[in-house]
């Protein structure tokens, strides 16, 4: 029995084209699906870019304008891999148009930018869902699994971090290719939204809700060359956020980010203190989660190391033998198996755009509350 | 430009058969090629699990004669993943039809078995490679940059280990879907040609050839139902063999292999120390290598732990961004990528058919030792 | 050529008691001086534990009240091991007649109780220093070296986390034996002044002073039986703590402890970012430290765990041969040989009390902002 | 009631004449007993050195000639600390004299040389032990208990090294203060008598006696100055040595020593698998001990590191509290501790000289089969 099609546009082609893309190449090799993504189109501003990219990965044509990538009948769903500044009108438009939406995170720079995707996401009840693929390493999965199981007991403490070193110099431009992270117009905010924005979505779907948010900024490199006037100007994005929080459930919340952790390429750590177990993952090793479980017996306590690599740990018995560790890019084929099997079954595939908006929410609270060196509370939406 | 067709005939479709389609299918996302390899037919016993095969993983074609594989036209190389005891018709047959042979290791059950193999293909003089895939762990080649660097100097010991767990239970038949390694007569040996070989093959790479050896083997398990005859029959493989050795640069080996070792599922560990520097790997973390430098400083002197990801490690500027690790398949594209290569610059890709007949004549001597439980010389080949 | 004695009067005998009576019974078989403590007479408010204590540790004499034992002609040292409430009336006194005086921390209580300490220790112009025994860990006392070397550059991180797990029961009650650390009229704080203090003390003495933070605090458990009235009683010490603030050298502080961490029983750890190099360290595995170095070979820049056993790191000469790691208690060996060799050479012993002072200065300011739910400076002393 | 004394008279004031000097005067401090070991004399060939030692470690007196030593009535307990070729001699001399002895590892330089020694010491009756510290690391210690509860269930394999860097250097002469090591007439052999010896007796501890072995020697730097003679000679000592060996159990082991491995320092190590779980330990992090269950839920299994540092861990509550690790010295404060409550309770304590025979055979094998260049039988002691 033939699967079927689910045509694929792809706007945006840098580094996250490229996950996306081989996500939607490998998921039918390893994942048993009704459906199969066709990857119809990619979308990007300058021609040649786009036609390489198309080439190079097997795209059966390439737009220029993303209006027009929308507007056509060959396309079931709309990939976002746009600069922050973008996906609001590309969300919108494509959910205007029924086309079904899969977003980079964050959602947008800000709360009031995001909400009124959601509202143009619900009003259209299209399929969707936002990129935050850490949930779907299989050792996080399986953290979550155990909380859901009760194993850890009243949660106590909950911190998490996102360590890299890669703007140390102050040579690097704000702006470009790969650089408009830097630049506070196309991104919203620096670590904030790039990387806390990564740490708030897990602890929100591990941890639940956060109440409120005392948070610290810092921008060590003060001017950086813009590449688009070409000029020194001001940096505007934080390099550094710190925040402490309150959850709903009584756990202290411990949150920090920074581009200036000189050691750490994409050190994302959790750990999660519960009264009976804890729980610790990151991302240097995401093949791993370490556990501690005060049940065991007294003399034999201690950090346990799990290999994620067996048949009944999320995800895994669709790759190798026990033993044969994944990557980092197979989170975003994890992402398009439940988004495909999602549309057979109809249930939503977590992080909705609903669901993503609550990180936005708490980005705003954070980024509020460093501005005005006070506690805020978080927007409840 | 388009990219030149090399079309593939894959011959069992297994645990390795996977891999090795998974690495045709995704080697021209990564790497800029020449050749683009072409799924054209894959080859099984039985019609239903080759058709299967051929479905789930895109192949235009099935067959069910390796014979009638060989014969086709529209077949450019041969990739052999059968059990051991078929590797040699298979490959002497392909080498004589003058395709193109891609070999899983080991080359064959023994080494006089396999010797002939070697000479088809060099008679042939067709492209050839064996699948000793952990060669390119970019960690291990990285090992290799820095050997032939000369930055550990004289070397005074190799050690390497390939610890398993999952052959214990005594419930387990010998025979069978991916149950052939303990049938002596599919798998010519147990660990020594299943892991040993893996260890040995890495080995005479950074650290050249082995003079002699002294070995033990175990079998602890004495007896398994046999899936062929339905009877309890006596296990002839070996379930643990270890040896010492002396190489030819005057340095000590030192090697052992089980599955018998609980808590360890495919723990491929290997360790030498240099008069300069020393250097550990394992399979469990495969994106790390420990390096310690007597050169350091004397109070900074320590075992450095390198996060093996970035563009200037080996292989890895073809995939994401520093921090991000790639996992266990990957050096199966790697492979790819090197034959692909190697078609367009005429390089032999490593190891080929020749230098694979070396692992061949250490297995063999380590298995003659145990029997004999005396040194053996490495025949020389 | 004898040795002169020092004869140390012992104020409390419980667990620090112990530490630094093994650390002035040690300290000659390991470290060449000119000075050797005397064990003349330990105190303590009941005889029976006095007595017991003496004849154990084989003090000469022992009193019942510290008065008593300030005034002795005999005594030239008070070491003073008792709860928090008690330091400052007993190093007064001890500093008004005269005496050496060696004072476990916190100094005190709050700031406001700790400073006419400081003012009668410099009046009287007695050595003096305070138990901040983690600066003396070697691993510690090398991180010292290697920034004071230059090596890390300008430092834009500094964090420490000090986790435990030893209250979490609700069973426990306030007061008594051990745990008058859970009794804020006894302890002053709770995590803070007991745990974080030793955090504050490193990072003062490796990155210098602290301008100003912004706490939180959490008691997790409300109420505990009260060993003095044998009532439930609110708990009013703080369970967990954490704060962030901004250092003189412009780097960012992050601060965490609790008692809540299940699976942590004592893990200080502090890691440090700068612009050429980061270090890290912890408790659990104080024999090691964790250097990465900029300026290493790009392929081969990682995290290196020195192994601080060599005759060329701090204090190791004075122990074993490399490779044996020492423990806990020896960091007080090492303060009360460098107390002694102070004593010939007329250097003070860090920390001071006036340098201590300024950690009782920074933990006020920690309780007050988070009482005040707002930034506060740290007051100057 | 004050303590009994038990007059030690200790031979040799190197290395290990400091560690057993500490360990005798520390043991009361933390070890509830009947006993107290008094320091009567120390006694070494050069009487400056001898009385140097005396007076740094407070011993009463010293002599310079060991018969003297033994002659007097006021020792109770001979202590040997000299190299291995008089260990015999001295030992022999003490159990005739009546005294107790306590000699360092290993017995003797040979099995022919170390029976007579447990025969007079048969013959006298008197108490004895041999300084095998290791088994009294509290890792290893509970390693052992583990066992015996059966935890491990059937054994497959045991495997230990012990690795070294220190004598790489050919300019290192043999013979001397601390190089008596390399020289063979001094020490017997290399790494098997200094290294193995301690692999082996932990293992014959552990696991049970050993059938037979197959071993392999090498000496990487083949001549060095004698500091005897002043002249180059040839170095008679193994600098590596390698043995696979069968136990009674069944299960198979694996050794291997060298002072060649770069960036190990004293890194002995061990590991048992066996059917129900698997255990690692490690001296460079003595403190921990890894262990793997495969009784936990099959999600959770993994190899926890147990920080071996609570009260309910072997020796552990007469130490400090969890979380706060001791080091190499206190081993040798162990085996005091337990040889005194021997004196009380009359039991052996372990190992006797009769259970460190079984260690001298095992090495005489392993040496024996390097020679021979086959397995050999270990002789039954």
């Amino acid at each position: 029995m033939p699967l079927k099609p689910l045509n694929i546009g792809l706007v945006g082609y840098g580094f996250m084209g490229r996950t996306h893309s081989n996500a939607y190449k490998r998921v039918n090799d390893f994942f048993d699906l009704e459906y199969r993504p066709v990857l119809k189109a990619v979308c990007g501003r300058t021609e040649a870019g786009a036609k390489a990219f198309a080439e190079k990965w097997q795209y059966e044509s390439y737009e220029t304008d993303w209006r027009k990538l929308i507007d056509r009948k060959d396309i079931d769903a709309i990939d976002i891999c746009t600069p922050n500044d973008t996906h609001a009108p590309i969300a919108i438009a494509a959910a205007e148009a029924g086309k079904m939406v899969l977003c980079e995170k964050p959602l947008a720079r800000t709360l009031k930018e995001a909400a009124p995707m959601v509202d143009a996401i619900e009003k259209a009840g299209v399929p969707n869902t936002v990129w935050y693929n850490y949930r779907r390493v299989p050792a996080v999965t399986l953290a979550k699994q155990l909380i859901d199981e009760g194993r850890l007991g009243r949660i106590y403490h909950y911190r998490a971090n996102f360590l890299q070193d890669w703007t140390i110099s102050a040579d690097l431009p704000q702006g470009g290719a790969g650089l408009w992270r830097l630049d506070a117009a196309s991104a919203g905010s620096g670590v904030t939204g790039d990387l806390l924005a990564h740490c708030i979505d897990t602890a929100l779907w591990l941890n639940g809700s956060i109440k409120n948010v005392c948070a610290t900024t810092e921008t060590f490199v003060k001017e950086r060359t813009h590449t688009g006037t070409g000029k020194v100007e001001p940096v505007k994005i934080d390099d550094a956020c710190t925040f402490f929080c309150r959850f709903e459930n009584g756990s202290l919340g411990l949150f920090e980010s920074t581009r200036y952790a000189r050691g750490h390429k994409a050190l994302y750590t959790f750990e999660i203190n519960g009264e009976k177990a804890s729980i610790k993952w990151d991302l240097h090793d995401l093949h791993r989660l370490e556990y501690f479980d005060y049940g065991d017996p007294a003399i034999l306590r201690g950090w346990k190391s799990i290999h994620v690599t067996d048949g009944d740990h999320p995800y895994m018995k669709n790759w190798w033998v026990p033993g044969l560790q994944i990557g980092y890019e197979h989170t975003f084929v994890h992402q398009v198996a439940d988004f495909l099997q999602g549309l057979s079954t109809g249930k939503p595939t977590s992080p909705t755009f609903r669901e993503a908006l609550e990180t936005q929410a708490v980005c705003d609270a954070v980024l509020d509350s460093a501005e005005q060196h006070k506690w805020e509370d978080v927007i409840q939406v």
